[in-house]
């Protein structure tokens, strides 16, 4: 028996082409890698075939099966078409001979499979990537696979579910795993969605603040750099670029933008509710000191005129001069109120634009989100 | 001796079972992965078997042990059945062989085992892992294990405290040891419910600053942004989503929620206060020109009729005017007092409707995250 | 010669006990992981043993020293009982063997040992671990060890600095490396304890601001929340919980809750300053609209009244009403002075209460820091 | 056959040289880290070659083609020139044997590449990284390469995209695969680019801000911190240092310069429009208690006169008391605002250059970042 | 010749030692970890040696040169000596062989070094580290380097720069290759140095800013946070603490101080702007009630007086009451701006202190981190 058995240490071949028989493949996904678009995933299958050299007479040596070294005996190798890393480990160090050549083992393979997972409609992604299964063989000779079932364990793993497992033929030869992935989009949606979504509302609402006081600028200028902030931490989280890049990154772009113009225009308008007018030119300065001097002459004429004139006309121009204080400062508020007046309509005319524009943005979005589907090939690996 | 040795370098097969007596386990959790759901752990395991064909006679060879280098002689393998990756090694270079073909051997297992671990109740969870050991055995043929004891060492590690293992068996040859573990809380309390904890009761506390100031507005946004930025930062440290996804998740989402609802009230209240109403029409326009209008043919009149009156009733009109203009604040200031007084009153009762409704939602999340418990079949791979 | 070698190349066993000498050993710290309480180390040792039938009559071969290939020869293995992982290299290739059967050779090591560190005094501590050493021994058969100098090179690596490395024994035949640690205060001092306590400090002086202002309660908002982002940094960077978990952990939590408190108590002092309460009832709807009305009554009869009397009374009228307004905006002034003068008191009483509790607590906090020392069985291990 | 398979198991040598055949290299590029600037790839290369000793006579063992164990058989190594670490797999344990001594296999070819990728015009970035192969040769020994055709697979992976691959060969055995690689711009464009032009665009937009009302220099100051923590959070993500450093870090070293010249220049502007100067001199004390004195004196004056004057002249005193009071608030405010005409004008001024200057700045940067190229000489490996 | 080769697959031993020749290094810097102060290089030496055994007689056999595989002939070991962790591939699976018994091959050495780069002036860092290397040999026996040339490729790699190699040898037999390292200072200016010169510079010109609006306050707290959240985010790219910890730390620790002392200096002097002290006592309740009481009292004696005077005295009265209630103002204005003045005399003194205390010690301290130079002993693994 033992010499038997070092006999046998090496491969065989008989007419250049061998059956292996996987009954019963175990799949699990490891993880899913939407950054570099690569699904890991650990099979474990039984495989089976036969060596008619390992088989005996059992009125020779009366046992059914015998148990052998793993390393001792030739051992077929199943490979992964579309893996990038593939490590193939023996599940154990023995395994089993039938007395009929048959020979029984398990075999473990981690495979990194390069899968251009769709993620057009991101938080809501669901896919299918093929897991294609091969033996060796060249011009004919080799091993040929037979595949059976595939048994999916573990379904929930990290951000993404594996929904379904199916084994599929292509042409003849060509058979894969086709894997069912789809994401659980609370995660996704609580960190990318929400905030984006709440940021926007609150953009929004924030028109309620007064326009003149400060406060609304101060608002918005926060939101945006929160916004920036936001998209930059996240950025790292947004799945990478494939052939369906996510939507959601123009969206969020798109929010970015929506948030700086309205920014931009609250700090015009803050700038048109004050002076009546948003064009910044040096000559402005002419007409303002003639103003000051003239201010100062009359300044000058009625201290003069105080000094001069009797009692009684003091008495009603002192008052008259309390009474013109007021009027002025009324006629400046009256000024300053008109062009708040403008400044508010104005602001009002664009919140309008603005609402409308952005809800008929909303919807077009999360229609394009929800329903369109991008196709990708993802077989290109059997060219 | 050495000859003898040379002889016995291949495995052996009697009657295609085999007893494998595991007398003693030193269990270590080496890492607990809540993102993925794994469980890191670390076996030493002292392992007892007899192989017949090593036996010798003592009166032969006049010793009661030797020392045989491992790679010489069969070893069995003890594997985890739901171990994702498992290695093991020899404890050392070298076991020992008694004189009845006994064997002791000493070897190291590493394995990294899927555990649904039941998080719902997150900074209070607790729960029981299974790990499963088998050795390979196929159509009755292989070996069978007999686990003895297990034995506990360095039970805290990391944020998980391993608080007991025990051995148990399901069914006739399922072998497991539970690995008791729960979360040292203080940790994830500190950087998870503390701060939402102190943002909302600041948030509460808040409706204490005045409404129409715009102090309580970028207070409030301050607050809202922070906890954004906090939900990002710390989605990251939160564990994943399994089948028993952590209640807090969703705590924190709903938290979001009311302190954007309660920004957005604050927003709503401060344009009331000032204006009275919160529509923004753009047919506003009408009246106010027509005001404005008015008050300049009011200006033109009196500024004619001053030229005109002698002095004692230019006297009169001119403190008439004053009282006018004081009496006109004054209005003005009574009507803004109106509206802040409805909209303080609005605030009052959204302040108590916050108030309850926070009060009792806490309440309710408490009592969930403390008492409801989410049951996980943990024993998904043995189908 | 070579003859020889080839016999040569198993392991030898004399007696059942064999006795290794470790003449010297380089140690080495690598790293040292607070998180999960590990210590990295590399240790190099040269060994000497005995290997009788390794040695030759000089006579017939006359050389006194000869080179061999490491893997032709039995080597020894030296274990470290407490490590998680180690491996054992070979430094080389060759090793020597003396004309007595005499070995020398040198070994690698690096080992990953679990070392529960004392950072109770967190960035203050210092520590002792044991870096257990065993050669593989089972039933009084194997290798005895001894071992004679220890010395440490690179003595500082990163934040930790080995102090002192020392050769010790417990009982007959547990030798261990006992290596001094400590921690180089200065970086975690900067990241983790200036800033704590600058931000405490100006939550104190910033009792400076004026409380009716706002200025008080955004500047407390935004140390609160930088407070709250600081910790959530710097948790990740805190070392992990052990059986003496830092007592820094504790102190950052109350700071942070001595921090909200602080704001609270000025948001609603800030209420108080304004509105003399701080109670807020839906009650008091029912005066304020009678006090409009009254108002109302009172300007409607003096609009009749203006008409009706005559010039002088008129003049007399019109004065006295500029004067109520006055009175009026002075009673104001006096009332909201009033509940502010109130407010102030309680901020000030407020101030030192918090003032001289956090100086109790700070004192108390760097007491305990300091001199309470957390002991901790190293030891575990030998059961 | 068996036999003859042993007796092939070392290394052919014909004459000194040995042409290795490569007909077909499936390239595919795994990763590209521009902070080390290296290229990961990983090339899949069917072999093809001679070894007389392995043919065999088709009249005696009749058939065309055999299986043979990979270990049993010499096979030829490739190497990449320039790679740091490069793996060689056989893809398969089995290669097939013809009658005429020809072996064919495939190999799996894991090479981290030295490539100084040209990242001058960084989100544009294009450039060609050789990957050189050679096989063992030495003093006119060794084997010869002779590449034939290049398949590119999977051309998009994470945020490079492999454009093209090609074949070709510098000098007489300098074979090389060059592979064109270009950035997806769009990821860098939105995190990078985007969040920069926003952000100086709301800083050169917050001119229209009025001067004087504090809401400018928070805007400004919450800008500049803001494009600083951009900045910190960014260079972690700016690819490395090489020769051809990209020129956008230059490029946001000049905002954040620019942004904080504007911030200080709006600072110094606050000041003036304050004080009409923005000299800190410790001089100025000298004339302000002065006028305080006067002050005093004249209020002391004023009061006793108010005692001694007659009722009616009291009244006009008094009477002149309220305009000299406007008065002076009039000439404060006057000057006041005298100060803020000139700090406007200023301001304005200093918006032109700003703004013009910052657009001159901006294109040229613009021009410079998309047309400049960089030369990068790929083959210093082959000095 | 095949026979030949089986024969010679064991090292050799020629009285106890034996020249290794390296007649050419390419050395090539893979990167720098200045956290744990760790140097990774690639050497790719090509080694010559005899070895006699090897030799043939080319009349016998006809050629000058064979190829052998590696794993069939005995190769020497290059060790680095203060290597961490080395590893030593062979470029190749053979080497070639000539007739007089010398051998070629080529080796790549892996090696970690601890190296203490001197990061006492940390942007602008530059030092050498020495990679020694050795070959075994003990007791005399084993066997001796002699290196020739080292050649540097690729220069420049991530944030350091190799400017020069160079082969060195101390004493007789230690030699070692001293690599040149300088830091690319642009990086970490950008990101470390000029972030917090211009949050500096800006602190000092925050100065210009009013005491007393509240704006100066918020954008000191603004720019003291900042620092804080960037010195906790730098920290983490710091380099470690070696012998020479880089001033850079201590210096963002002044920076630190500085900025909040001045913040600090800045809240006191609000308050003492505007209360004219900067003590918090409770005792200042006693006159507060009692003024307060005047007033009131004051106030009923007017109304009880209006009531009985004749209606001149009455309209005097009234007038006077208006004089008074401006005179209050004014007296109130006058006191808090002598408060202010005195307020803002000591803020242009501490200006100055700061200003000129600020350009100090920037001046030392650039002078320092230039000029200063730290000495470390590179060579302290040679003991």
């Amino acid at each position: 028996m033992l010499i038997k058995k070092e006999l046998l240490s090496q491969p065989q071949y008989e007419d250049c082409t061998h059956e292996i028989e996987v009954p019963f493949i175990e799949y699990q996904t490891l993880a899913v890698d939407t950054k570099n678009l690569r699904l890991f995933s650990r099979l474990q299958a039984s495989i089976e075939w036969k060596d008619p050299e390992l088989a005996w007479d059992t009125s020779v040596y009366p046992y059914d099966n015998v148990i052998l070294p793993v390393n001792k005996v030739w051992t077929p190798e199943l490979h992964v078409t579309n893996g990038i890393r593939t490590t193939m480990k023996h599940s154990s160090r023995d395994l089993l001979v039938f007395s009929d050549g048959r020979l029984m083992h398990d075999v473990i393979i981690n495979a990194e499979v390069n899968c251009e997972i769709n993620l057009f409609n991101y938080p809501f992604a669901a896919d299918a990537c093929p897991i294609a299964l091969h033996t060796w063989s060249n011009y004919g000779c080799g091993t040929m696979l037979s595949l059976d079932v595939v048994y999916l364990v573990n379904k929930t793993n990290g951000d993404w579910q594996t929904t379904e497992v199916n084994l599929l033929t292509q042409g003849l030869d060509h058979h894969y795993i086709m894997v069912k992935l789809s994401i659980k989009y609370l995660n996704p949606f609580i960190t990318l969605l929400l905030p984006s979504i709440l940021i926007v509302l609150a953009d929004v609402v924030s028109f309620a603040l007064p326009l003149g006081g400060g406060e609304r600028n101060s608002f918005k200028v926060t939101l945006v750099l929160s916004f920036t902030m936001f998209l930059i931490i996240l950025n790292n989280e947004l799945p990478g670029d494939g052939e369906c890049s996510p939507i959601i990154r123009t969206h969020f772009c798109v929010c970015l933008v929506l948030l700086v113009l309205s920014m931009l225009v609250s700090l015009v308008l803050t700038r048109l509710a004050k002076d009546g007018s948003i064009i910044f030119s040096c000559c402005t300065k002419g007409p303002v000191p003639k103003k000051e001097e003239e201010n100062e002459d009359e300044e000058a004429k009625a201290d003069i005129s105080v000094v001069q004139l009797s009692a009684s006309e003091e008495h009603g121009r002192m008052l008259r001069k309390v009474v013109d204080f007021l009027e002025d400062f009324d006629a400046k508020l009256l000024k300053s109120e008109q062009y708040e007046q403008f400044a508010s309509r104005l602001d009002k005319i664009f919140f309008w634009l603005y609402f409308i524009g952005g809800t008929i943005y909303f919807s077009a979005m999360t229609y394009v989100m929800v329903n369109y589907e991008c196709e990708i090939n993802h077989f290109t690996f059997w060219y």
